[in-house]
């Protein structure tokens, strides 16, 4: 089998460190010999942006931030950051602070120093999204790839578990569909890998220990990788999935993704042992899916969709809506019988089952049960 | 355990692909905007560069290429770079051509486009050597980093197979020592197990079919995480060791690594469990050391450095030359005694050993044999 791919890798320091920010923020401002600083938190981060910034002179706070971008906000942040000269800004928050500064960067080519305080991901990638009459555009722009991340786990304490656990499930959707992602490579392979390995770590450690720093460190590592293989492998069937159910039902992101995901996970991973094998070996367990039900049911994760507001009734349209935005890089093919089967799993919540024989890749088979079979 | 890690991704674009080179490159060069290509090879390379750039024009070819870089044949070549306004240069060669074109872009900064035809790995990083009466320099800039690199591995089917291995094994030994270098940390690592992996599958594949593209594929594929790892996490005891060696009495570079990786490896991994059983998945062996010994006992690889013009008598001077460059980043102490056990067993080809009790971190215990055992 011929080895053929086209990896770009983007070029990006990452300090991490817990309880270090304030010191590997002054040393980086210096190190890029900035003088003008606009620092972006959202009102509710103000004071832990205040902390984080102690150790540097700012020349503008700003917080006027909100979800997903809307364009009169990046507006307005644009002319503060001209107005005011700025040569770097520093973002303090989750994604929706770092998607203002990119927005920024965008525009002006300010280089963006940032500080995530959740486990988005976002500052891992060089993926704008701005929305303009609730229309959301995303585009792909080197100059918002923060030049630098510092990640410090004691700026995540306060993310409640529920949270954490909901945002750190969300991080390993992204390694595990970066496997099968339309630009999947053996590089985004082998760090989402390790994406996983560390969500896995950290996961369990968060939920038994909310307020140690281990796993938040873990969950934190895991989820910056989470961004940098995703962005590079593009959504796979899994988000293309959620991305449906999310839109026409309104299902919660958080749920749908980790409810989904062990069952693309049983379906797609037959198809492809050595991939099976790899994420097998990131979660420790004898298979992937068996290794990723484990951790669900130690974190108590959801397992049915109907408990969110799916309905048997929808299933027919979902599959409709789903087939034509299958990506062509999925490792088997995918059938209207096998989505309705997939759907019907993961309303019910009944245990996902890997359903096709593994050297088999023509359609429809999936009559022949896979002897590996999930545990819970 | 805290994680704590300063770690900086380099930015490059990897096109990969067998018999597509010359496709990859002319859309390369058309995307950078390049005009006026120079193209470095060897004399003895000639006619693969003529064939890589047969599908761009070509405004300069130079080939007087030496190895590690003499300063004289760096200032000639960046002077016909300026005088003929070089917008791009493509290298197309080994360590010693990619060598030759960053010389050239760290004065100039003029980019590289960087077609290996060798295991080298040098084209994955941002260090450049100059050579000037008998001494090397050697030294990091950012602009000596190919902003792309082409692999094509029907490049590489013309070298043979014992230089294909040795070359393979110094990426092993990159890839092994990276992961307790000085600057490593767990990006480094997750790069590095996958080069070991890759270069675990490809050696005996090149080995039993020295003209199939699979082998020579993962091998390439090896080489290069090996050098974007080993870059990162700079020189650990295995480098150390033999550079010392190799400086000292003359040996070999590549038997010399062949030879003492397997030692250095056995006194190291019992000392991190967790690395020992990276390493141990990446080689699919029960450990580390079981994993390398089996690949190299696989490939015929040289086992004592008695064979290759060491002494008895050499090993008392080479214990003091050691000591004191040993990285503090190692994971267990070094003590002259144990230099000199890992020396004895390098020199009469002895199979390695772990000899310290994996919880112990205190130097001087070496007679507490550890109970997992090397596998040949």
């Amino acid at each position: 089998m011929s080895l053929t791919f086209d990896h770009t890798t983007l070029g990006q320091r990452v300090l991490f460190g817990a309880g270090q920010v304030a010191e590997h923020l002054a040393a980086e401002v210096a190190r890029l010999g900035a003088e003008r600083v606009m620092v972006i938190s959202s009102v509710s981060e103000a004071r832990t942006a205040e902390e984080v910034t102690r150790r540097i002179a700012v020349t503008v706070h700003h917080r006027d931030v909100a979800p997903h971008v809307p364009i009169d906000k990046a507006n307005a942040a644009r002319t503060i950051a001209i107005d005011h000269d700025i040569d770097v800004i520093v973002c303090v928050g989750g994604g929706s602070t770092t998607g203002l500064a990119k927005a920024i960067a965008m525009t002006t080519g300010i280089p963006i120093i940032a500080v995530p305080t959740t486990y988005s991901g976002s500052e891992a990638t060089n993926v704008w999204g701005l929305t303009e009459q609730a229309r959301k555009t995303t585009g792909v722009d080197d100059k918002v790839l923060p030049v630098t991340v510092i990640y410090d786990a004691t700026l995540t304490l306060s993310l409640p578990v529920d949270l954490s656990v909901a945002s750190g499930m969300n991080g390993l959707a992204h390694c595990i569909d970066a496997m099968w992602g339309p630009r999947a490579d053996p590089i985004n392979r082998a760090l989402a890998g390790e994406g996983i390995r560390a969500l896995a770590a950290g996961l369990p450690a968060v939920n038994a220990d909310p307020t140690g720093l281990p796993g938040r460190e873990q969950v934190l590592y895991g989820a910056y990788l989470a961004g940098v293989a995703f962005a590079s492998a593009g959504s796979g069937l899994h988000h293309k999935i959620c991305h449906v159910l999310g839109g026409a039902y309104d299902l919660p992101h958080a749920q749908t993704h980790t409810i989904v995901l062990p069952h693309v996970l049983a379906f797609n991973a037959p198809a492809v042992p050595d991939l099976d094998h790899r994420i097998a070996a990131a979660f420790d367990a004898v298979s992937a899916v068996a290794g990723l039900c484990a951790l669900q049911a130690g974190l108590h994760a959801p397992t049915a969709l109907k408990d969110f507001g799916l309905t048997e009734q929808d299933i027919p349209e979902a599959v409709e809506l789903i087939l034509p935005v299958i990506p062509p890089s999925n490792p088997r093919p995918v059938t209207a019988d096998d989505l309705r089967t997939l759907l019907h799993a993961a309303l019910s919540g009944t245990r996902p089952a890997s359903t096709v024989h593994p050297t088999s890749t023509a359609p429809g088979n999936g009559a022949h049960p896979h002897p590996r079979k999930a545990i819970r």
